[in-house]
């Protein structure tokens, strides 16, 4: 059977498999004051241009996102996301749970607008009982978004300009921040990127790690004490070389882009493929997550022949994703077209 | 200068302040076990004919929410309700600050319509990934709502029913109860609302309280050790007394009935003569609220001489609240009537 | 039957009731932006020479003592008081409640001595893995203790000289603060008070008034957002007047020193015949609280003619509390006396 | 240099990451849905002779320690645990931060014995203002301890008596659950510690794992959604089956136990070496953590020789700890023995 569920079905990039048998019996110093971590940290910084980055090393999504929104904004402060992020919808409440009301404003094909996050603010401000309502802190942003779509260099410029003018900070949801920044559609860099944001992370999870999420601040000072949050939290590794090796693999050589790359390659080859058979996309998507529409027929045909994710219905049809990922390759996604033709 | 801003700007019905006056210099027991709070609470559970009920005395409607809403509810569970819902809106988070979602659905005139929420449940359910999600534990409404429109008995029974179905608790915030159940277009009675409602409580604030509102619990076996939670979040009042001597003279006599049902003529009265005058009312409010939509030239007029609360533009226009209370005179609706005219 | 168990058993001092009956109907503005509130914090402000203070009115002392350590310190702080502090031992874990730790340190008679503190904080930071134990941010007293004991000036001093090495805040619990400043033995005013504490709220349910605690926060760079996070933790007043005028007319013309003062003359004198009666005190109490040891026969004897305080046993015999108030009369003090003589 | 600073200094035993390795490029069901997961608890259902048990896999002692806390207990509940508890001490007030307060009471060597916890209960009950106080929900023992000790089968029976009386959830953190199991000392099983707790979880990151805790709740009637909780605890794997894989190893053939016997041999071999040459042992440990005492010309010839745990100064002398672990081969033990000598 094919598999394009989803992007996080194999283990590791080989490499890192084999540099963790390698030091495997290696005696290492915990809780990420290893060689490894500190290796991987300095690798990470660089690339991201920020000698003063913090740089840790986490494992999932939710757990990063809590740990970096919990630590960038007040106890009594609000988040600001788009309907479909993902902190709003498959998070089980977890920034709730920390205490943070999760306001969500509509988005546009995954993104939060600058044009409507502008308006938000301005409205909450217009009323005089403001201070009767949860106060927004931080805007999180996730890149590429849940539907694969990615802003541009002008967006953050805009979405960095108005959280500026309120005092909000900007957050980047990166699980798949190598497919975004691999996108042909994509004008920005990881120093950019660091530059805009006041914190984001470099999912692993998704892109070739086994598992692990870098997470960055670019400024230090905008956290406190974060080494003893991400205890708080329950995230603190023991062994933090195990995900310090991993990062160091991944950003040496330039493995994560080049990886991340197939990904886009193969998706974008398989997205012109599905155009050209008269596939209608859902979307239009630049980056490995790709929505296409089907009629009940097709999805006939191929459901018990190949995995892929559920969206919606859409008229009668349905609206699947199939995603690519750093492991995939060229002869499967032929199948997937064979199969679609 | 007219005052019709609110319903919570005059003290407490003279009858309340008399009682405290006499018993002054009376020695009491603390923590709510006095003969006071022991004789309002038996009148409660009379009116709501719940011998068994829970009934305690918190002060303020945030305070009330966000202690039954999470007695009611397991620690990882969310509230839904609609997005003008006051949780949702002007309460800063401080359900969220307790760890629970909140999920707002779209209401119609203030009220969640069990078509929406039936709609929400199913598809709720049907996403198979619906445990990545943050789960409905319990529907929050308030009667009346903010917009002071009410849920006719039917309404309220379907909410009920789909309560039922989905294992979902049934909270009604009544800040405003008795101008909701003294409407004429009202058609349940409090013993109906107490057998429809896991938690709801009776608005002392608004309705001829100094301070204090009454929660009631029908069914005491829906929450755990309610005395202890309610200290633990900081409203267990060390002179109950103050509270329960106010519910017991407010449930004497009928007096919470009878002085619900003086703001509710005159917001009726109102009403009628405002569209005498050809006002065009923002929505057909049965309550005690009541929302005019006024041009810039009148409200010019009438700005420095009457005060009431600014809802929003509308097409150019104003939409502003006028609001009756427990303490409102007719001659006073009177001089607005005439200021308008 | 004579009632020494608490210092909150009488109502409110006469003035209180009388004024608020005075303006009962008068139309107030809401949420603390009242005259009476204004008029209640500058006087505040004055009485603690704290011209910038910030002051609001909250009620009980658990609420005020949740919402001011929860905004003095960052979430992820903990607390450290005496092992018999409040917070510690009678407010069902409130503290915690907002993720809090509370650190407890043995005291001497109710109090956290400096020796003791300082001896913590080095050893804290004698480990070198104290990044992995919870993060002292705040330390909590109380004045008078739970014990009746009071601090004197050069152990504030030293408190503070401590607070200050190691970037710690100083919180006072002033329940009972004015029985605190009106003991004999008192080396403090109020305006010293305020320069050496980051917080602290002077009491007002056990002295004099209704119910209502005054939250002062001499710095207010101290806190951000008080009135978001008040609203947040469900202690926002809508009718914020109801504490204002209790604090307006307890901060005028001296009314609340002079009302603590009775209730120390009455325990002092109480103290001073109990001795006289050969009677052993537990502790050297110089405030309204004295806690006396009493053997089976006599306690059988006045268990049914006189309310008092069980505090423990003490070898076969017991420890109980007699408690004077703002109220107490002396010939009350004299029928408890002739009791037990 | 040699190194007995800790059991986490190696990455996982050789086995784990031939498997890893074998199935890299295989694509799995994600969350825990993977074949591996659900063999490995089958496996631990079985050696647990619990057939309706939930199991999941976690990362780490302080997460899994807060998911099941938070899941065992109502969320005004307390946790009661010895002082020396890692609850208590190491883990930053993780479980505070989900609300719940931590009671320590005095241990003995790191156990908290059967009598301190029911003198505690009975004083709690015998306090007539109890529900003033946190309430007692669960007591979390460590097992072995964090001194190495371990308790006697009859311990923990008494401990689950008292636990019944008071309704108290008895919890076992095993991080070293495997050295406690193969204790010479040891007279309980894995059954039988199933059948006493509510909840343990079997430490993978000390004993062979890469990284991972096996979470165990006996009886599934004991917590709600518990899939739900761990998501919002930021503690759910997408990538499940890297502990499926790692814990259905361990629970293949004896392995875990195996290698949990490896540890407690070479530590009884190390202690009656250090014994024979004269070495004054700090307690009587009889698991995989030795607690030495050694004087300063001694500690001044090994500290550049040996990795060890500073513990605490005695007498002018100090305390370390030496570890070993799954990994430790005799011959390391054999050059400690001889620099020691």
């Amino acid at each position: 059977m094919l598999r394009f569920d989803s992007d996080y079905m194999e283990t590791a990039h080989p490499r890192i498999l084999q540099k963790l048998t390698e030091i495997n019996f290696d005696k290492n110093t915990s809780y990420g004051f290893d060689v490894y971590t500190e290796s991987a940290k300095d690798k990470i910084r660089k690339e991201c241009n920020c000698p003063d980055a913090l740089v840790y090393f986490l494992i999932g999504g939710t757990q990063t996102n809590k740990v970096a929104i919990d630590a960038l904004i007040e106890g009594y402060e609000a988040v600001i996301c788009a309907s479909t992020g993902h902190i709003a919808t498959h998070e089980t409440g977890a920034i709730e749970s920390c205490g943070h009301k999760v306001i969500t404003l509509e988005g546009e094909n995954g993104k939060l607008m600058p044009e409507t996050l502008e308006g938000y603010m301005q409205s909450f401000y217009a009323d005089k009982n403001h201070e009767h309502s949860a106060q927004p802190g931080l805007v999180y942003i996730s890149f590429p978004t849940e539907y694969g779509t990615i802003y541009s260099r002008a967006e953050l410029e805009s979405l960095r300009k108005i959280c500026d003018s309120y005092s909000l900070r900007l957050y980047v949801d990166g699980a798949r921040l190598g497919y975004g920044l691999m996108s042909p559609v994509c004008d920005i860099t990881l120093p950019e990127l660091a530059r805009l944001a006041d914190g984001f992370y470099i999912g692993g999870t998704k892109v070739g790690a086994m598992l692990g999420e870098a997470l960055v601040i670019p400024n230090p000072d905008s956290v406190k004490k974060l080494f003893v949050q991400i205890k708080r939290h329950g995230a603190l590794l023991a062994k933090g070389w195990v995900a310090g090796v991993q990062f160091d693999t991944l950003f040496t050589d330039g493995l994560y882009f080049e990886i991340s790359k197939n990904a886009i390659d193969n998706a974008m080859y398989l997205r012109d493929e599905l155009k050209n058979l008269g596939y209608e996309m859902f979307l239009d998507s630049p980056t490995n997550q790709q929505f296409v529409v089907v009629d009940d027929e097709k999805l006939d045909l191929i459901k018990d022949k190949v995995g892929y994710g559920f969206w919606h219905k859409l008229d009668g049809r349905t609206v699947i994703r199939f995603a690519t990922s750093w492991a995939t390759e060229k002869s499967q996604v032929d199948e997937l077209i064979d199969l679609l033709g």
